[in-house]
This record gives structure tokens, C-alpha cells and sequence, in this order.
């Protein structure tokens, strides 16, 4: 996306903030290696906090009732003391080694993401759960064109909507804000467009919404787009819609915005080389090594014999991928200490509780 | 020790209440399975709760700061909805299968206690940590014919001690309490028994020891006991008592009760058949399963490919523990449910928080 092209040297990157990643990353720090945290969400805690934020999971031990942001707010407090970083909102799109190819050998690896960050790390931690949250797009052939520019699923530049005519499609709490934002930030029209007048949205979010369609500030097109269409300048200049009842008609517009949620997909990942199987990473139990030296792989993405999908699963998985990153660093077996006695230990979680 | 013999039929028998025990029993919960737990100390917690119950846990995940005694606290109150009945301080002294012998088919389990439990059980999770913590035994050759009668390195009966002449054994605050208690209660005479004169007990209670000493009421005997002695009637009469300086006296005494700490111990688990390598159980890293079907082990009693002792790993083994023996007794696939969104979960778990 043409962010400035940032290099971060690392022992380790671990690939996803959800409650996996941010254990590896704690258990990481014990081991005193230098590590960072991607995810491709804006904020951490993964599929948890994105798909159920307020509900209780109850089988996290030794918290008999605790919410998922709760769960997250705890995982990032015992992680502050080791000082790793987040890189938050960016999709790892590129995972390569640097040196050489033997499968044998342990190269270092080279990371990029869709945010222009590059990182290179000496091991790699994937703790991607059911694999990046991606926006969904409008299945409209050829619209990927104009994504940048025209099109966005993210947040567009400031100001970008200014006296434009802009469509947000969705029927969702983010399609309406959104819409309802630009409505009153400088739009020239809004339309919100979406296949019925029914919104997935509370009731004091449909009585902003109903009172922004009474005053003309937010128009509704309902309709599914069956394609878009391109001016002689090679801009996208409308979209042609098709209604409930099959009738057509067209939308002009100068900026789309697709709000339609994200759904997690495996996405890059999966050509990373690594071996699959029905969708999952193939790891070593005892080391949560992938098929590539160096690629560890932990949580909901990894499958092994006994594998189950929870999160006291994961935490273990998590914890055994960071002894064998440390073991394979060092050139030797880590020793175990323990954070109620050990003087190392307790020196760097100082501070902490 | 002659308690009534309980029969008690269960699907699962938990050996050890510390974390391990305790996960395993809420995820047997979990599975519906009818479910006891045994362990060999008066109180749940373990080893944690027995050797630091007040130092923090770092490393228990969401969890940034924990006590033992804590941890534990917060086990029990998940577990509490599931009602799984806890057998404290009962040694489970044999486990034999009660059909066949056949190794490859998985019989029904017998359990017997030192508390005069039995228990029989379709499959047995071995959550025993470190082993049983059993009481230390003075070194002195033939006590043990005494023990129940005048020897008793758990309470004594009720009364046992009116007007006898006893010996309590140990420098810490349980011998010391102990003492203090019973010239209080109606013994004839109190001797504390200790090699030095320096007993590692906090200042109250040495005062109260200092106070107790100078009004007569606790005699101190510093020395090492070297031979018990008995009478013509059999009856132990005496101990034989060498000092530092390797002068030798004569304690008589009725009762004698040592209080020299518990330590952990293999214990009556190293006869039980199962496969052990360096004094741990082999489990199979999916199902924990030893080498005895329907036999399964887990927490820092076992050892697999990768296996660290963290409690972290503890409650990974005890969740797949719980899925293979809920397989193997119900005879196919458990699917995977989430605590967050299950109805029948929800149900089982209502009320907590």
C-alpha cells in the first residue's frame, strides 16, 4: 500500500495476536529472544475478540467465566513487561527464506506485509487461527482494478470522499456508521447500498440511520451489483445493479466502499510451501515445527495426532514451540525454570501484577 | 487403617487434586463422565499449594500474577458446577484391573485407598505430580511395627494422648504446634524431640514455644533418636537417643507422633505395571494414555517428546486426556465443542461467574 518500507532484524516474528500469539510471544520473552507480533486485525486478540468479544468462555483454567476482551486485556498485561512489539493491521503477505533452500538447513526468514512493513527473523511463529480476518468483497468481476483507488475495504485516504458521490455496500453496523460519517464529513451524496431494507444494526444506531434517510443525508439503493462499469478514462464510473425483482439500473458513483465484515482465510499462508493437511499446517507435536526448519506453526491452524481446537491447547503449543525456537537458537537444551523461584525469571517480569 | 470400606462405582478416577487433577476433572465434566478425585493431602492444590502457597505464578496464561493457594481457589470454583466429589487425604495404595489381564482390552480399574476407600472406575487419570506427599519417617529400624498403635505420622485418635507420656518429633510448625496443642489437651507430659534448638517457626509462635517451655508445659529433648525399645509385653517403651556430642540417654515415652514434613513420592504408582522411563510415566503425547489401556497420566508425573513441567502443559494433557478416555468409553468421535457457544456446555456450567 506504499507505507515506507520499515526492516526490522528479529529473532522471531509470530504471525497472529489472538490469545496463541501472545502466548508464544510471552513465553518467547522468557526465553529472551527478541520478538514481534503481526496481525492482520487492528487491534490484538483474534478470532475471539473479533467473532465474540463480550460472551464468557468459561474453559480458559483457572477462570471459571472470563470475556474474550478480557481475556486479551490479560494476555497483552502479562506480555508488557518483555517489551515486544505489535505490529497491528497488517496481513503477512510474503513469507520467504534468505538464504539458500537446502530443507535441511534453518535459513533465516524475510517477512512482508500489505502495510510495507519487512521484517526478518531467525525463526518464525505462526499462531494464525482460522487465518487472517480479510474484508469480503462484492462479487462483482473485476472490481479488484480499481482497489486503491477507487475501491476500498479499508479505511480511503482523508478527505478522499470529499464532494464525491460515494457508495457504501453492506447492511451492517460498519456499512452504516460509515455511511452516516461521510454523510455529515463532506460527501457530496452517500448512498448505502445493500439487497434489503433490513440492517444488522441496533435500535439507536436504525433511528440515526432512518432519520439520515428522512433528511436526504444517506440514500438507500437496494440491489445486488452485477458489474461495474468503466469510463473511457479507465475509471470506475458506476455499477450496474440488479433488484430483488430482477430489474436493472445503474449507480453512478466515484468511490465504493465495501463494508460486508471480514471472514478469516488462510490466504497467504497456504503458499508458503508448508504442508497441509485439510486446510491445517502439519506440525511436530513435541516442537510445533511445520515442514519447514524454522517455521513453527500454533493454535487453531496446526493439526497433529490428539489435536483439539481450544485455547488451553493452544497456550501449551505455544509454550513447547518457544522451548524448541530457544533450543534450536542457542544450539542446546534450555533448561526449565519456574517464574515462582527462578531469579532470571522474576527479574524480567518485574513489575508485573 | 480400618475406616469403613466405601464402594464407590465412577466412570473416571483422578489421582492428584493440585492443577493437572483438578483440569482433568472439569474436562471429564465436561464429557458428562462421572468423576472422582482422590489425593493424598488434606486440601486441593497440590504441589504448588503445598511447597510455595504464596509465591506468584507468572506463567499461568491470562493470569499475570497468581498465587498457588489462588490458583487453586479459582480451579475449584470452576470445577464447582460440574459437583465432582474430592477424597482428600487418602493415599491410593493399589490399582488393579478387575476383569482379565488381557493388555490390549481395557478392563475396569479397582482402587484402594489407605483411608479404607474403594473405587471402581472405568478409567483412571494419574495427575500425581511429583507423586504422593507422604509423611517423613524417623530413620529408626523396626518403628513401623508400632505405626496406628503408638506411632502416628497423621492425627491420632481422639484421646489417644490423655495422660500419656508423648514424643513429638520435627522442628517446624507442625511439630511445634502440635506440641503446644497437645499440653494443652490433657497429655501427661510433652517432649519435643529435635536435633538443634533452632526450629524454623515464625516469632509468635516461638514465643508461645519459649512461653510453653519455661512454664514446663513442652520439654525439649535435643538429639537424634537411633532405636526404638521395646517392652517384654511388645509394646514400644522408649526410643534411644544419641546427642550432637554422641552422648546416648533413654526417652521413654506412650506416644510418638513425628511431624518431620511430607515429601513427595512415587510412592505404591511405581508398582502399578505402567511403563516408566527415569521415574516417569511414558504416555502417549495424544491421548496420555500409559501402558496399560484406560490408564492415562498427566502433569509433571509424565514424560513424551517435548513434555516441559509447567502447569500450562499440565492443562493441555488433562484436555486430551478427557477427550480419548470420553472416545474410548463412549466408542467413537467427541466432537469439539465451545464453552462460549454450546447450549449443552452452557447448561452444564450454569451459574458460574
Amino acid at each position: 500500500m506504499g507505507a515506507a518500507h520499515t526492516a526490522i532484524d528479529t529473532d522471531v516474528a509470530v504471525i497472529g495476536a489472538g490469545p496463541a500469539g501472545l502466548w508464544a510471544a510471552f513465553q518467547l520473552g522468557l526465553q529472551e529472544l527478541r520478538t514481534h507480533v503481526l496481525d492482520s486485525l487492528p487491534h490484538a486478540g483474534g478470532q475471539c475478540a473479533e467473532l465474540y468479544p463480550d460472551k464468557p468462555i468459561y474453559d480458559v483454567p483457572a477462570a471459571p467465566a472470563l470475556a474474550a476482551h478480557e481475556l486479551t486485556q490479560r494476555l497483552l498485561q502479562q506480555l508488557a513487561p518483555l517489551n515486544v512489539p505489535l505490529h497491528l493491521g497488517q496481513v503477512v503477505t510474503s513469507l520467504q527464506p534468505i538464504e539458500g533452500d537446502d530443507p535441511q538447513a534453518a535459513p533465516r526468514w524475510r517477512l512482508g506485509t500489505d502495510g510495507g512493513l519487512v521484517l526478518t527473523a531467525r525463526a518464525v511463529v505462526i499462531a494464525a487461527g482460522v487465518g487472517a480476518f480479510l474484508p469480503r468483497t462484492l462479487p462483482v468481476p473485476g472490481l479488484q482494478a480499481w482497489e486503491g483507488r477507487q475501491v476500498f475495504h479499508r479505511d480511503p485516504p482523508d478527505g478522499a470522499w470529499l464532494d464525491r458521490e460515494v457508495v457504501v455496500a453492506g447492511g451492517g453496523e460498519a456499512a452504516v456508521r460509515l455511511a452516516l460519517r461521510l454523510a455529515q464529513g463532506g460527501a457530496a451524496r452517500v448512498t448505502l447500498l445493500h439487497r434489503t431494507d433490513r440492517f444488522a444494526i441496533d435500535a439507536a444506531l436504525d433511528e440515526q440511520l432512518q432519520s439520515a434517510l428522512g433528511a436526504g443525508g444517506v440514500r438507500l439503493c437496494l440491489g445486488q451489483p452485477i458489474a461495474a462499469l468503466a469510463a473511457d478514462d479507465g475509471t470506475l464510473q458506476a455499477l450496474d445493479i440488479a433488484t430483488a425483482r430482477d430489474e436493472r439500473f445503474t449507480l453512478p458513483l466515484d468511490l465504493l466502499l465495501p463494508r460486508l465484515g471480514l471472514h478469516p482465510r488462510l490466504g497467504p499462508i497456504a503458499d508458503w510451501g508448508l504442508a497441509l493437511e485439510r486446510k491445517h499446517l502439519v506440525v511436530d507435536a513435541a516442537t510445533l515445527q511445520t515442514s519447514r526448519p524454522g517455521i513453527h506453526a500454533v493454535g487453531d491452524i496446526v493439526h497433529y495426532p490428539g489435536k483439539r481446537k481450544l485455547v488451553v491447547c493452544a497456550f501449551h503449543e505455544a509454550t513447547l514451540a518457544a522451548f524448541a525456537i530457544a533450543e534450536r537458537l542457542r544450539g542446546g537444551p534450555v533448561p526449565l525454570e519456574y517464574t515462582t523461584t527462578s531469579p532470571r525469571l522474576l527479574a524480567l517480569l518485574r513489575g508485573v501484577g
